[in-house]
């Protein structure tokens, strides 16, 4: 085969951590690469949750794609890629083929609603900007909700919110939220105690944080319900609609709710004619392509793999080393010499619960809990966060949200003042009940 | 009237700068406040021009207005103002009435079309958060597309940026644009040379920033020039489609305009029933009262006040002065004190056409171009900041973006890769274009 514009062309679909490695690691390489990705940002997701509670911008934490990727072999390309056509080695896109010789997958996961696809719209997940300012929008339209509503049971529900997974995502949202009620807002409202807002995190497993040991598991519940979580486990959700949610023969009145459970794998995996494991992941060879094409290779959450009887964690670090080790493995094909099986090192995971709470697990050996184990995770974040303003901005974020106790990006950007409950005169001060409706009256004048 | 809950109720409509001074100066009077506003959040919209342009997050310019307001006797309430019944004295919302004893209205005022509203679409303006967000993604979608367009002709199309209005928002956003596409954006992409992107600036009247001295509109439109905007003056659209924008006779094509021109007060003011300006604002007395409601303050934009033969501008400054100025005349009332006259003093104002350089005017007298007014104009806006986290991370990202040139907010949150051009295999790396539709090809294999 012949190239006119120079020669092997690696194409790598996804500008997560696991795409934006396998391409950093590829600079200088006598390859042309592509990135194709169908947003034009990198989002560090492990603090997606902080945008969905009003803490952070998603400007602080997410980089143009371009600019993390300015090598002067590497080509950025906004496409959505559609299917993968292994016979002709091509990625198929809206608008158009991308040919490639060597193929790298790192399209992540969603969020699975255990075939309930019809809950996604009671019950939004958090894995895009887009789906962060959702949720912030509906958390922060709860509390107007709440103000505007003038029947104390529905004031109620409005007052509840239900987060759905006791994951780290829902972990974190669960935390976010308490404080978020008991610190940021209860002087901004005159109707209601936002700190008697109830926040309910509903697990179906036996503890939250069920990858974690045990004991770290009881103490981030301990924490939770300090901050004023309530944690229910064993909680395997039956139904939900506008207005709460069924747990077994239980239902909850509640008008917010978060889903933080399940994963299913980008549905591109299902193009390959691979095998794929339940939650739609590809199970890939030791060296992490796909059995019978070693020029295709699948990496981070798309990717299953069992390494010493354990599956490889969904988690950032285990996406970026995948990344780099396929560009190695690259390196190795181009140089003649045999594909080498990855090895996942875990040197930490985190969970968060609060301000200055979270558990971690360092090397699966170390447990960490409490403050420790929260300037760990704050510090760690920030070293990764990509570009050094994000850094920066993060930092004060997180500074003036520690000393003052107060969250700031509070926004709703869309209308829905609609959405509200009527406003009802009794609600509103300075005016007696009997005030409404006085159309016969002359307006009220001063003198 | 009997007022079993406080006494006097006072209905501010609108959180902008006008509304937040009223309700600000009433603070610890003997007045029961309520604030309206169909948005959650006061907008610094001076600089929202920098959040269509990339450099600012929505967060940095705006505040909650709840936590603007903590006053005692102020209520802030999320609805939707729809129409005053002056004869019931109520504001008439989404979802119930208002009843108000004194009414301060400061909703504004939005672009007009000259009649136009179709052309909406196709030029957005610049007013909300929502706006900035949607000619950001339109910006930075067209270079997106430019990347990917195969055809030198469209590829043009897409890199040519028309701004139809050059008072000091077209001003300001020609000039940000001029800059990313010479300082921030060229690296980023391998197809295209953004430092090739035409600029242009239109403008119905014989110069720019027509408001200004002849000279500031001089010196600003030789500013632009040299940011490489080109500026076309006595230029009058006529039509305009999703391809282009017709001047008298000549069609230009360009796939992104942007609109700078007009204004339309908020159609509230049409329920008065009284006196409205050619913009739809409302001619209020000197005291800024409406004719025959000396209890009903109209303020800010949608106010229309003629002063020593000239009328009172549109401007930040107007509306907080207007704003303190309704409050000390609410309690003058309250003290059984006559009404006060409005004077405006105007200390100044300035446009920004780029980095280092803006034209500024402080008291209608004292004329300040180049680095001195675009200084000052940096302190001043720093200064009025509302939020002390905003003001840290206005000017970090500011400091960022002068020290390194590069912008940094690019986010395209939705999907829209389906709104660029195809992909064609000729414009990609690593392939020729025999390569393309080579399905009898086995695919490429390493070895």
């Amino acid at each position: 085969m012949k190239h006119t514009r120079g020669g092997h062309h690696v194409v790598i679909v996804g500008g997560g951590f696991g795409g934006l490695e396998a391409s950093r690691g590829l600079k200088g390489a006598a390859v042309d690469v592509t990135v194709v990705d169908r947003y034009n940002h990198h989002l560090f997701q492990p603090l997606l949750y902080q945008v969905a509670t009003a803490v952070l911008s998603p400007g602080d934490i997410s980089s143009p794609i371009r600019r993390v990727l300015r090598s002067k072999n590497t080509t950025v390309l906004l496409a959505e890629a559609q299917s993968i056509d292994l016979e002709r080695g091509v990625v198929v896109c809206d608008g158009g083929d991308i040919p490639y010789d060597t193929l790298v997958l790192a399209t992540g996961a969603t969020h699975s609603y255990f075939g309930h696809p019809e809950w996604a719209r009671f019950a939004p997940g958090l894995k895009t900007v887009d789906d962060a300012r959702e949720i912030r929008e509906r958390v922060l339209l709860a509390f107007e909700a709440a103000e505007r509503e003038s029947d104390p049971e529905r004031q109620r529900e409005w007052l509840t919110f239900v987060i759905i997974g006791a994951g780290p995502t829902g972990v974190e949202l669960a935390g976010a939220l308490a404080y978020m009620t008991r610190h940021s807002l209860p002087k901004d409202f005159r109707r209601i105690d936002t700190s008697q807002a109830r926040i309910l995190l509903l697990e179906g497993l036996p503890r939250v944080l069920s990858v974690y040991p045990e004991d770290l598991s009881e103490r981030a519940r301990e924490d939770l319900e300090k901050l004023g979580v309530e944690v229910r486990t064993g909680a395997l959700v039956t139904g939900m609609d506008e207005e709460g949610v069924t747990v077994g023969d239980t239902r909850i009145q509640a008008r917010t709710l978060l889903w933080g459970a399940g994963v299913a794998a980008s549905p591109l995996a299902r193009s390959l004619g691979v095998p794929l494991d339940k939650a739609g992941r590809v199970k890939v060879e030791p060296t992490l392509t796909i059995p019978g094409h070693d020029n295709v290779f699948v990496i981070g959450d798309l990717a299953s793999l069992v390494q010493d009887g354990k599956p490889v964690p969904g988690v950032a670090p285990a996406a970026m080393q995948m990344g780099k080790h396929v560009a190695r493995n690259i390196r190795r094909q181009l140089a003649g010499k045999p594909l080498e099986a990855f090895r996942y090192h875990d040197r930490g995971t985190f969970a968060v619960i609060g301000r200055g709470s979270a558990v971690g697990l360092l090397y699966n050996k170390y447990r960490l809990k409490g403050r420790p184990a929260w300037m760990l995770w704050l510090g760690i974040h920030i070293t990764f966060l990509i570009g050094f303003r994000n850094k920066v901005a993060v930092m004060l974020d997180w500074a003036y949200t520690y000393f003052t106790k107060k969250r700031d990006v509070r926004l709703i950007t869309g209308l829905h003042a609609n959405r509200l409950p009527p406003i009802h005169s009794d609600t509103l001060p300075g005016v007696t009940p009997e005030r409404v409706g006085e159309a016969e009256h002359e307006p009220a004048h001063l003198h």
